[in-house]
């Protein structure tokens, strides 16, 4: 049980069909894939044409040659978008796959989405007070009403999102291919990553960098927080209207979120957890032999936590590759060991050894408790638990699934508390503070609200919906 | 090739949770299914919860345990509305699927529909200026956008309905189920069959009589042309503002597209081909040792043809039931002995006789030569081609897909070089005057334009889709 | 629930290479789906390699482009075999799917059949005491194995062969795909059907005549009881070691397991069919308004009383096409009118009418008593039941599934008990004796064991194996 | 590209039915699964009925509830046996998968096998000629004849499968399943690895430790080359008739092919690796500034040189973990490109540095070259290449699919050529001394011949078959 980003999305203007639009878009969201694993798809347009294929699974299971195929007949695509989806608001149904391809009086108009708006029952009373009629419960389908609603009033559909983004409050960065335009957009805090870059003379948009490098693109800079960024067959520009707020990106990205080869408003993600371990160190020294991180997410902040301290970094824990969403455990006794199938520790690594142990967070504990035990049973004669992040103990409502206090240990329990539950010889969090250091060189601030409560932007209108209980994995 | 129904409607007004809803629709599907075969999907209501699912295929292809199981995870229904279709405007695509399932300022808003509106562009832009937002190119949601538009309007949906009746133009036969209501809907020329019924103390609704009795439910009587029947849970209502206009229902329902056992508008499917083989051998008897219907469509008039001409019925054309969707034909041999392995003359019934071949129609003629070829093949001594309608000269706008005038051989040649192209010794077609008496008893009149060109609506501004090039069968 | 064949077989020995094997084979296996639907397989040899699928499902379940491309990898075919298989003395599983595709000292050899050995457990004895291993418990696999044997022994694989039929009992038909022969085997009773022609100068063999005329072919003969006939690229030829006994064909595939466009033996299965109605008319006279058969396999017996009596015929009961396999049936309620969810009484045509009602064969009674309850919910005022086969009291041994006797309600209940369990005003079936006159001339005697217990084989040592309790429809 | 296992193997003796046999099977092949994924399958005994299911795809593609259901349908399994393929002698088809249930004179016999057989044409030949019948070409078929015609003549299956030893040349690492007993077989060189433990009071048998820790497991010991073991409901023994040969274990399980979390025959994978980086490091030392291993088999050598040399240990390549066999690569600029989708250097960690890039072997060299251009792109300022084993310049016919001669870079070119080819600064094999001193403790020889050419065995009648060209990946 861990926590979750809920959405990925890639867009290529493909200048002059050098390319294959669908066929980058594919590769891209293998690249995003680690954003969402419920659900993806791809849009294509070709002149007046749009194709799009959505559907449940990942990239690998909802992609094969024939649906490649149907979306490229008609063309190689001027201009494709491409999302992962995880399930922020919505089900685990299909009707909330992206891209969502609607028309209305200007033409075609498509969209992908990451992030979580608040204040939605409002905005949606509005519009359906205008005669809107939804067809899903996304944040997408709303953005495409509301800037629908001022495009029939502005001269462009920049600004129509200029005037729409005034009314949304929360985290977005999306993607909309027009007619003639695909545009980038960000929230005025910049909660969700978003950044754009050259594949020889077209234009690409990911939400993280390692997606743009992956396809042999060149990233050019992230999308800024409040940035409207136009690209069209001749011409890139910018409307920055809603720049200029202060922002709060979430810091969680770095944490875990993204992948370790992005970079992120200007700070390596592996660099943060590097510094993330080191600052462990530096705070919650310990005596030990040696340093294990938990795969994979741990890893990082370990070699930071080993290189500070000089305790040899060690593999201690060798992780199953090959369990999945449709693992199945039928009895009680196998959800008992489920951990060791996923996490089997290396004996020889272990044994008769002082282990620091380093996973970027805890949430329940339950599981933290099951590996500790495991390695103790391997032998392990100390483990030092270090955590890569400070202990949560709100909510967040911007796009990641963080439970509802119920279930979050550090809401009912004190670190001493916690140390006992897991069964750890200590227990040491990442101090508030570092945590705001970690992102070295980045241009933008972070929002902390999972730590300390304080919210960029006004969340009292909101539920928190428990989606734990849903999870298969 | 042939000609096919476009789809198939189903409502169930679940009263009292007598019944499970879902499995009362899935059941009625079954008998709706040759009205199409492309998608099929089921909407359950659950106080305010509606499950919705969709997909490519037959009933048995989309619901298996687990997919009707999950309609009815939230209980059994308090309504359910069901749907199967053939192609009409939209392509073989899995967004034109229906039910669709919408929300808007009152409410849900859920809708299956069979038909085919004309005059669909200016009503689109009208509600696009409004600031409608399009996910599909369907109908149905035009439908349920001009609903919703008149709703904000009006005191109830049913008379936002009758407005939008008065901007819809064409063919409709719909169901809505609304959070308190189930209402069925058929346009005023009542193009569409449309009829509901009771299954104990709950309501039904159903394209075709069949339906109702297949699932053990009593047959009511038709909806009106024109007419909107409202079902809640303790009423049973009607608003009849559009009624009493001149009707113009699709005499081709009794040629050929509905099923035999149905009743529409008071008028026996089944009796009304048998009394097309009357009249055809009333106005072209011939001298013959056995009348032979081509299996299905033309079995119920040959015997009409039998009855009256004294000539024996006989079986001669065995149809192969497994032959479907999936057939694959890869060489130009298989194509061009398609017929065979479809139709295989039963040799001992045909050989060295004179014969009475009945058909309900003939689209291009390459089939039905084929088939004479092989009759001829296996020994037939005459072979007398009739036809239970007749020619189509004109294409329809209404919900079949009859074809553009350059692959229908009626428009290429006249009766005697139709003749001779399939290489029948004669060939009579119904004349158009027994057509419009073969339905016994209907309380409606007929379009007879495929026959006669004269549209009972106005249909300049439509443009024919020839889809006939997309068929796979 | 009714009484299902086992298998059916196909096979073309595809001279110069002027066909497609696979896609002949393909088509074929469509016009022998009637006679299985479990699984079905294609083998087909390319020079001294043979490719082979079989899977659970009917022909287009299981063969799509892909896999028939698959097939078709290593060239045209110079031969293939086929196979549909219901599930005789395997159960549905994978393993006994055919064609079996073996190899052993003289090369590859592969098989398909059609019937049910007796005696078996001493064969598989003996084999197995020789080192035999066998990896299915199908009967096919003994015969390989059998004539493997012998074949080590003998000069050419059609001595082989003629020397393991003396040990072989029971029912079998089977084809032989060798490295350079095709060989079409039946048994010396001849209990099942087999028959060969040409297509163009090719040779095919099949299970039934229908095939090879659905295919274009030219239907040669039958194959003789006993007969082995051998097809090489240059040569057809027979050994006729083990003709000559007395024969013993199923009737049964004349009263409904045969498709009614075969001729089996000399002897129409439509025509039998038509007799068995005429006789039946003779046998049991009554006076009434019409003739219904339960579609399909009663249609034409119905039809012959018609002629017979002067009754009219007419069509009473639609069937839904559609019903399969996966029909889900998940509630009580629906199980009690599963009846007429698959038959729809036509209601004007049996409102007030007294009707001759015509099936095949009554097995348990149960489905019979619902049907003839819907016909009198219909309005029936009289109903008079004739079956076209004596009544069933004895097992069957050799390939078909007719019930043990505690399932046959023809074992517990006399002729008037079952009129009155069934709820007809009277019931008529077919004697013995004009049974065994049907089939008119035809070439062999036929087996009556399940009307008469007078096995033409020893079949004491047989254990019945009731598999009503598996079958899902 | 590079070295694939062929199979791994499980079995479990369920003594008094203390757990599910099934589900404990599948936990164990999900710890099995690096070995093979190409198909698997479980048999399940229950009393005397077998249970399988094979299919082609991973263990969660093949095994689903419903599945794992069917097996356990019988009972809770006395033993089970399981098995994952990669594709060894036969093709990438179902026939071949296994396990494969048998049955002969005794009853049933099952057999999952790991490894690779020479000189099969004269043991098949020989087996032929007394009556064999073969369904498919795999080494576990022929094993089971071999053990059945020696169990004919001896009075237990273990001293048959002793005397079938003797006839067996090459690798094998087998479990049986027979009605009362498991058996676990190793061959007399131990080529591949074999172990037992307890789950509880039952026993357990796999391929690797790892699988047995990870269901929660106690390892015993290695099954020694040789020796049968004899798993029965209340006993434990073993034949060593053939044990005491020298041994010549593949030295590539430790290179590469077994899990890190392994012990076999007494030596830790991981220890191994660490090992030979440590080597690797003495042997070419290199100034640089980091250590980068390619994910995931030059990890734990990367560490094992950092740790050596005192050069920093960094993550420089971040692996999409989403890439599988279903990757699509429609175009050649993707094909060009594919190295950096799969691996995407981690720009920060690279620029500016000198590296050491540490991977387990080369084999054709070109993934090599375009990974170390995507580093230098990314900014390396120096590559040095180090390979954790010696060349290999001989085929494998032992189980790994080593490629023929034409394929491997090492046999075409000298070291400092393939420095030029691959473009690094240097380039460092481990030496074939150093090579054999990595498996710490190990009670085994090993096998080099794939870098030396000394076969253990005869060899000289095997055609080597290049699998390469149809490898998907």
């Amino acid at each position: 049980m861990s926590i979750h980003e809920e959405c990925g999305v890639f867009g290529i203007f493909n200048r002059n069909l050098e390319h294959d639009a669908v066929q980058e878009t594919y590769l891209a969201l293998y690249a995003l894939q680690h954003r969402g694993q419920v659900s993806c798809g791809i849009a294509a347009r070709n002149g007046d044409n749009v194709d799009c294929i959505t559907e449940l699974g990942t990239v690998p299971d909802v992609f094969n040659k024939d649906k490649l195929a149907s979306l490229t007949a008609s063309g190689k695509g001027n201009v494709a978008i491409g999302h992962v989806r995880y399930s922020a608001q919505g089900e685990e149904d299909e009707i909330n796959s992206q891209p969502m391809v609607m028309s209305y009086a200007k033409g075609s108009i498509s969209i992908v989405n990451n992030g979580s708006l608040v204040s939605t029952a409002k905005l949606r009373s509005n519009l359906e007070a205008g005669g809107s009629v939804f067809q899903t419960n996304s944040n997408a389908e709303m953005i495409v009403h509301l800037i629908v609603r001022h495009r029939l009033q502005t001269e462009n559909i920049e600004k129509a999102i200029s005037r729409a983004m005034s009314e949304l409050e929360g985290a977005y960065s999306f993607i909309i291919m027009s007619p003639k335009k695909l545009i980038a957009v960000r929230d005025p805090k910049g909660f969700r990553p978003l950044c754009y870059g050259k594949l020889g003379n077209s234009y690409v948009i990911a939400s993280e960098s390692c997606a743009i490098q992956s396809i042999g693109g060149e990233v050019i800079r992230d999308i800024e927080p409040g940035e409207i960024l136009v690209i069209t067959e001749d011409a890139v520009y910018s409307n920055k209207d809603n720049c200029g707020q202060k922002t709060s990106m979430c810091i969680f990205e770095h944490v875990y979120l993204a992948r370790p080869d992005s970079v992120i408003d200007g700070a390596s993600v592996h660099r943060a957890r590097l510094n993330a371990g080191k600052f462990l160190a530096i705070e919650h020294p310990v005596e030990a032999d040696v340093v294990v991180g938990v795969p994979d997410s741990g890893i990082d902040a370990a070699i930071g936590y080993a290189n500070e301290s000089g305790i040899p970094f060690g593999i201690g824990l060798i992780k199953n590759r090959y369990i999945g969403r449709t693992f199945i455990q039928t009895t009680q006794r196998q959800r008992e060991r489920s951990v060791q199938i996923k996490l089997n520790p290396l004996g020889n690594e272990i044994e008769g050894k002082r282990i620091v142990l380093v996973d970027d967070s805890i949430v329940r504990g339950t599981t933290c408790a099951k590996l500790i035990k495991k390695l103790r049973d391997a032998g392990a004669k100390e483990i030092h638990m270090r955590i890569s992040s400070p202990p949560f103990i709100n909510p967040c409502y911007f796009g990641t699934d963080i439970s509802s206090k119920d279930k979050l240990i550090a809401c009912k329990l004190d670190i001493d508390e916690i140390c006992r539950f897991i069964g750890a010889d200590s227990l040491g969090y990442l101090s508030r503070e570092s945590m705001m250091k970690v992102a070295e060189n980045s241009k933008v601030e972070f929002c902390s609200a999972c730590f300390t409560g304080e919210y960029p932007v006004d969340v009292t209108g909101e539920n928190f919906v428990d989606k734990y209980s849903k999870k298969i994995n």
